[in-house]
Parts: C-alpha cells; structure tokens; sequence
C-alpha cells in the first residue's frame, strides 16, 4: 500500500495524481499505458488520471502524491493508506461506441453513460467521445431518458409550495438580465422563485457573476432555502449547490470545444429547473442573425423540443420568441449590467427602455401561472410591481438577506470609445463580437470591464461620434479589446435608412 | 519574463507545465479557464496544458514548470525565460465542428487539422471530438485527403531504388509474425524491403517487439538506412522515425477509446507506407469470427478502399485475405513468437506449419513484384528460398547489422496448463480472448510472457489433456490471467467433429 501526500496543484476538472517511477510498491510501467487508475482507500473509489515522477522530491517511492481535486474528493488525510490498481474504462463505453457506429441508445445505457460521468469515471477524451458521438444526431427519446438521467444524478429541492416558477434564457445576447428584475417581480407578487443562476462560461457576464456586483450568490443549500423562505426568491450561483453534476462535467468539455447542440442544451436546461424543484418555467428563445438562435424555423423546432420533454417530465412550460438582434440594455459586463438592472427597478430616467419592456414581458407571463390572476393581466400586474416600487424593495431585501458581496463593483478606469465611421443610420450590432470584445477586456473576471453602449440599432450617428465605451482594469486585456474592435466593432452603420421590410425581419 | 524549471513529471503525451498561482509576473487566475496556453522562448512556440500550483517548493512565483514532454519539445535549458499567453484554440476545430454537424471537410480543411495535430496543437478532447466526428462517416475522398495530410505532416524516406516492397498485416490475429519470414525472404531475392513495425498497442506483441528479443530495433534513421544498404531490409521500430507523427498523436486517443475504423485504419497504414517510401505493397487482411474483419463482405469493402487510396496515392497494392480463425503458430508473446520464428527459418521439425504455409504465401505475392520474376513464381521461389536457408542466413545478418538485444527473452517460469474440460475436437479458438489474456500474463512487457498453444482447430482432445500453457514472469500478472482463462479459456470444444459445412466457414 502507499501513503498519500497531498500536492497543492489544481488539476480540476479531472483527478490527478502521481506515482514514482521508482516505486517500491507497484511497477509504474504496468500503469503508464492506460493512464487511468483506481486509487482505493477506506471503502472509497477513485478513478484518477496518473502521472509518472522522476522527481523524488513530489513523491517518494512509498508514496502516491494526489493533486488538490482528487484529495478533495477522496476525502483521506494526508499519511492515509491506499491501493492502487489499473482502471477498467467504464463498462458504459461500450454503449458510446454502439452511437458513434450509429444506433439509437437506450435510457439504462443513457442513464449508465450519466451516472459514470458524474462520478468521474470518464476522462475528457471519453467526454468529448459522448458528447460528439451525441452532437451528430439524437432522438427525441434519447434527449429526454438524457434529461431525467441527468436529473438523478445529482441533488435534488424540494420546496413546500404547489407552484415554483422560474424562467431561462437560452442566451447568446449580451446585457439580457431580466431574470434580476423578474425575480424581484415575481416575489412581490407572492409566488415562489427560488433562482439558481450560471456564471458565465463564453460570454462576458452570467446572472451569477452580475448579481455578485451586489450581492453575496456562493450561498450554500442551506443559506439558500433561508432567504427563499424570507422572501420567496434569491438569486444565486448554482455552483455550489451540486443539482446536476454530470451537466458540469459536460459543460467543462463542451466549453472548450464550443459544442453547443440543442439536444444537450434542452437537456442541461430541464434537467437543472426539476433537480432545482420547479413546477412552472417560461422559457425565452431570443431570436436575431447574432444569436444563437437565427431563424423563426429553428426556433419553432427548439420549442418543440423542450415542450415535449417537459411534457414528459411533468414541467409547465411557456416557451416563448424575443428580439435577438441586439444587445439588451446599455451594459456589457458585471457592474455595467448591474448598474442597468437596477436602473430599471429604480424607475430612473436613464433607465433602458428595452430592457425594461423585456422584464416586464417575461414577468407577465411568469405571473400568468398564478391561478389566482385573472387571465392576460400578468403584464400590468408586473407593470403595477415595478412603477410602485415594491419590486425595488425586494430586490433590496434579497440582496441583504444574501449577504454583502466582497468584489469590488469599481469601474475598469482604462477605457476608449470607439467611434463611427461614417454618418448614418445603426443598423445591426454584432452580439457575438461584442461578448467576444467584452470579454478580451476582461469581463467577467474583472466585475468593471466591459462595454457601454451609447447608440443601439435605429439611433442616428455622425462620422466621428462615439458608438460605445470600453473598460478595462488591465492594460493587457484592454489592448487585446481595442485591437479587436478596431478590426472590426461589430456595429454595421448605413449611410440611408433600410427599407422597412429589413428592419423588421 | 518566466523561468523554466524542469520538473521531472512524466505526462506523455501531453505537453504539461505548471504556474503558481501567486505568480509574480501573470495573473494565474487568467489562464486558469483555458487551461491552455502558449510558451514562447527563443522563437519557439508551444502548446501545453496548465496546472496551477500552491506549493512553492514545486514552481517559485518567478518560475513556470515544465514537465518532461514539454521540455522535450521545448528544447531549452533550465532557467531560460519564456513568455506565455493564452492559447488561441487551433482555427481547424473549425472545420471538426462543421463535420459534427454532418458537413464533408475539404482537403485544405484535412490538411489544417493534421498539421495542427502533428504540432500538438489538439488536446485530447479536440483529438477525440476529430476522430469521433469521422468515426460516423467519412467519404472516400475524405480518406484520400486524411491519407495525403499524414503522408506530409512528418518524415519521409527516399531510397535510391525503382522498387520498395512491403507487407502489412492489419492485425488482430495472434502470433500472426510473418514480417520477420517475409522480409528475410525478399531481402535473399534481392527485392528492398527496408521494414518499419509498430510494438504492440492492444495486442499481446508487436513485429517490434517480437524483433527485439532476437535485435535491437530502437533504430534511428541513419542507422536504420545503413543495415537496410547493407542487407536490403531491416526490421526495426517505427517509433523512432518521425514517420506520421499525427498518426502517433490519433493512436494515443484511439487506444483507450477503443475507436478503430476502417477509414481511420486506411490512412494511418498507407500514409506511413508512403513516408517510409513503399512503391508496392502486400496488404493481409485475416477474416475470421473473431478476428478484425469478421464477414467476407467486410473484407471486401476494406479491400475496395484500400485500392482506391493506393491508385490515388500510386502506391501498388496486393489485397489479400487470410484465414484469422485461430492464433497463427503456437506462441503468443514475444519470445514464444520468435522462437516459432526462427524454427519456420531454420526448416526445424517443430516448426509451426501454418505459420510457415502462411509466410510462403505472403512471400510469394511480394516476390511477384519482382518484374524479372516469372508470373506465378514467387510462391516456389519464395519456399527455394526458405528451404535452402538463404532466408535464414540473410535473417542471421539483418540481426547482427541491427546490433545486439539488450532485453532478457527467458520464458517466464510461472507457468500453468489449461485443460480442456470434455472429451471431443478443438473447434474454435477465440484469437481476442487469448489475446486478452497473454496479455494480462504480461506481454508484452515482459517478453517471456504470452501462451504457449498444444493444440489448434481440427485436433482430438481429451477430457483433462492441456490446451495451452500461461507463462509469466510476476506472480500478480499469472493471477490475473490465470482467472481470466478459468472464466473463460476461449478454446470451444466440441464432442463430436462438426459438420464439413461449418469447419470450411
């Protein structure tokens, strides 16, 4: 047996550790082939990716070095005995390979694949094996025995109410925070909207990382199931409350990869709202050139999609179109986003106008699940919510039941503003490319970088005026940004008004 | 500006290096999400992964830490300084996600990813989203250009000869060692057959190292091109030659998944045919129940692509199919399987028919390339050869040419026969299973490991008579084989002798 020696290295997503070349216990060779070993100790099982050491002084050769992720995970002091063997790759491969040849996967092998990946039984080339194996075609049946593997996998809330709505944003446009004044609107309203939110993961800021300018969001469950009982929602990170741990180990691979199919989206999606014990979910499908979603076709197909798996899984859902076009608001980035959002709950004159319409859209048809309103008048209801201000005061209980934020919401001090290059007309604003320039400036890392806009689609420019601000705390990101706007600023600027028909398309 | 230090961590073949996270010159946290990045230092790039550290004995906060590949690749000294910035993610994962999403790449497309594989540009994951995405379709033409990208991403020989045959076989068939006959054979005709092999990657013994426990065959180029001017061949390892290096890179992510398909198959063997400077070929494709290719059809199919890619590549191929119903020869193992070698050579009475037969015939079909030859005698030119011991006394100078073996060959002597369990005839011999478990015995680490057949398909057994004995050098190893074969010894005997039809399947 060996002993284990913690080495303070962060390896994670994946379980590293490290065995001597030299040790006396085990025949290093026998394991290099494979790369993946077992490690066991005290009842527990590990799987874990396995380097090879030259270097006596990591490890010794009566000892097995175990980077930060995997000594977390296995849960054993420092000197603890352990076992080591070669891993068998899971059995759950095998139904893989049966997709990559083409068949259809059956949900006992959708659900082994699942519940392997969240005990981190595959590495990331076996990830990307599924992942891509699944990217080419998939059935509606294999979508949803996907989405309810996905669901058992992971922890699970239960809330005592009859009715617990949410809403979600499929994403892609920058600046669209509603769920931050959604939230507060439902709440005052009564109904219960416990929101667990994302940080961004390839755009400039997630609901997690915005509400953070304000707010404590790393709550545990706990904390969490407090200040929804006080009142009736919150806005946290998702991360720490573990709803769906094989969706975090496929977000880890897709990311880099940037595979992003609507089977797995769908999936991620539901599975994470009924693991987080919702009932009711409006879903929003922004739709524009820039978006994720592009056409009106492929929206349709998308909605059909999550309707029929949350038929299935016993969720309400009310999926509906917006505007994607564009950027929403004025902000791009954490503290630019915020200063937005709370713009609108405080009725300010600067307020974005589009960003206001768009909440109170999507809370409209949040509040339509209330059975007790009468039908159709959930827009004015929110309407009402938010011009009195009582949307304004919960938003304010929330965030001082959640606690004070401790990052700095200052903002990014270097900044430039890029200007047009000619007179005319706004006519379209890139929203991949300006996330993209957002995030080279260094959001969301930086809470105060990113963009502020100062003219949106339909505004009239004159060569020379400024089309938006970039800020930035570092002069390294802020040269990557500027260098990336001046090749291109992803505003299209025309010098005659379009046709009607290309506006409106 | 950062000091490397090299860290003496083995992490083939993954270039690694590790950063502290209070890194006095870079912000860690930056690179943390990428996990790859970019190393400059004296106009050298490279790609790696990154492990953040917090231990200050690993990398100081002035020092970047470079694991052994890594350093290998990077080519300089201890204390050299190196910039790093994040990596750009290859622009060819282009073109993987347009064939995801069921498009056909190009050959420019092709091209750009095999060399962004061949510079270790791809991750393990990107490698693997690449074959997977290929593994479910891949058109002809697309085969032809993967084919032509590998040919050009590494070294290629040039020998001064209007003739350069080869033979490959495309595996599965245990102690199927024909090369080291074949090769001896056409070198004593007078034919060039300069012959690079591969070691073993899931089988229980590679040519190379079957070779090795008769010669060296860590040759490098110019040595090899010496012995092959001297004797007309040689029988060395590829691995040492630089031949395809993306290839090697696909076979480090295809082993471990498991992932083997006919097109991938194809373009790894021609590619490296042509790099090592082939002009005609002879292609063994053993078809049997439990062999690679299990139906007459298949191997027909494979024969078709097979042609194709060498008309368009002007390589002249020989397709032949063999019978893969059984091991070849008695020994599975390296040194069991070079002892039947060189008793095929050596015309000794013990010497395993069909591995002879099988030779001879192989032989033939090259010699046919001879264009001096008669048609339709190189099968009795190829046996005048291997009778009068030219092949042998040719095959004792390639060895000497070759140097001296520094590996032990000494049979393992932990050994156990396994019975057959009824009276009756062999009728079956599973070629995977044995293989498995010669395997486990430990070859082909241990050269001295494997099985040692007493009995082939067609002989009489009685109940309790030995079917084969398991040989292994370490006791762990023995165990595991010997419960593997309890399980299941792969041999089906049956009580009465089958049907002519099913014996002639």
């Amino acid at each position: 047996m060996l002993k284990i020696k913690n080495i303070a290295l962060d390896t994670a997503p994946d379980n590293t550790v490290i065995l001597a070349r030299d040790c006396s216990v085990y025949r290093a060779e026998e394991f290099a082939a494979l790369k993946k070993i077992e490690v066991m100790g005290n009842a527990k099982k590990l799987l874990a990716s396995l380097i090879i050491s030259d270097d006596p002084s990591v490890v010794a050769d009566d000892e097995l070095g175990v980077a930060n992720p995997a000594f977390r995970r296995l849960g054993l002091q420092n000197g603890a005995m352990v076992e080591i063997a070669q891993a068998a790759p899971p059995a759950s491969l095998e139904a893989v390979r049966k997709k990559i040849a083409g068949a259809e996967m059956s949900a006992g092998e959708i659900a082994a694949i699942i519940n392997d990946i969240a005990a981190f039984r595959y590495s990331p080339m076996e990830v990307a094996a599924f992942l891509v194996s699944t990217a080419n075609f998939m059935t509606t049946d294999e979508v949803l025995a996907l989405t309810r593997a996905m669901t058992e996998s992971g922890a699970r809330f239960k809330w005592d109410k009859p009715i617990i709505v949410d809403k979600h944003c499929i994403g892609g446009i920058p600046g669209n925070r509603t769920s931050m004044i959604v939230a507060p609107i439902a709440a005052a309203h009564g109904l219960f909207m416990p929101k667990t939110s994302s940080r961004a993961i390839t755009s400039p800021a997630g609901t997690a990382d915005t509400m953070e300018v304000l707010a404590r969001v790393d709550l545990t469950m706990e904390e969490m199931r407090n200040v929804v009982e006080s009142e009736n929602s919150c806005l946290v990170w998702g991360g720490h409350v573990n709803l769906s741990p094989a969706d975090d180990v496929l977000i880890s691979v897709e990311r880099p990869l940037r595979i992003d199919t609507r089977e797995q989206m769908v999936a991620s999606i539901l599975s994470k709202k009924i693991a987080a014990g919702s009932t009711h979910l409006v879903i929003d499908i922004p739709v524009g050139p820039s978006a994720k979603v592009r056409s009106r076709a492929e929206a349709i197909r998308l909605r059909k999609l999550f309707e029929f798996i949350g038929d299935q899984i016993g969720l309400i859902l009310d999926v509906v179109f917006t505007d994607g076009s564009q950027p929403v608001g004025n902000g791009i980035g954490p503290a630019l986003e915020a200063r937005d959002v709370m713009a609108v709950l405080r009725n300010a004159p600067e307020a974005p106008v589009d960003l206001r319409a768009r909440a109170l859209f999507l809370a409209g048809r949040v509040l339509e699940f209330d059975p007790e309103l009468r039908g159709g008048a959930g827009r004015a209801r929110a309407e009402e919510l938010l011009d009195t201000g009582a949307a304004l005061a919960k938003m304010e209980t929330i965030i001082a039941a959640q606690g004070e934020t401790c990052v700095s919401s200052e903002l990014g001090d270097i900044a430039e503003e890029i200007t047009a290059d000619q007179d005319g007309v706004v006519m379209r604003m890139d929203c991949f490319r300006l996330g993209r320039i957002a995030r080279l400036a260094g959001a969301p890392m930086d809470k105060g970088a990113g963009i502020d806009l100062l003219k949106k689609v339909g505004d009239k420019v004159v060569k020379g005026a400024p089309l938006y601000r970039i800020h930035s705390c570092f002069k390294s990101d802020f040269d990557f940004a500027s260098k990336m706007a001046a090749a291109d600023h992803g505003v299209t600027i025309l010098s005659q008004a379009p046709p009607a028909s290309e506006n409106s398309q």
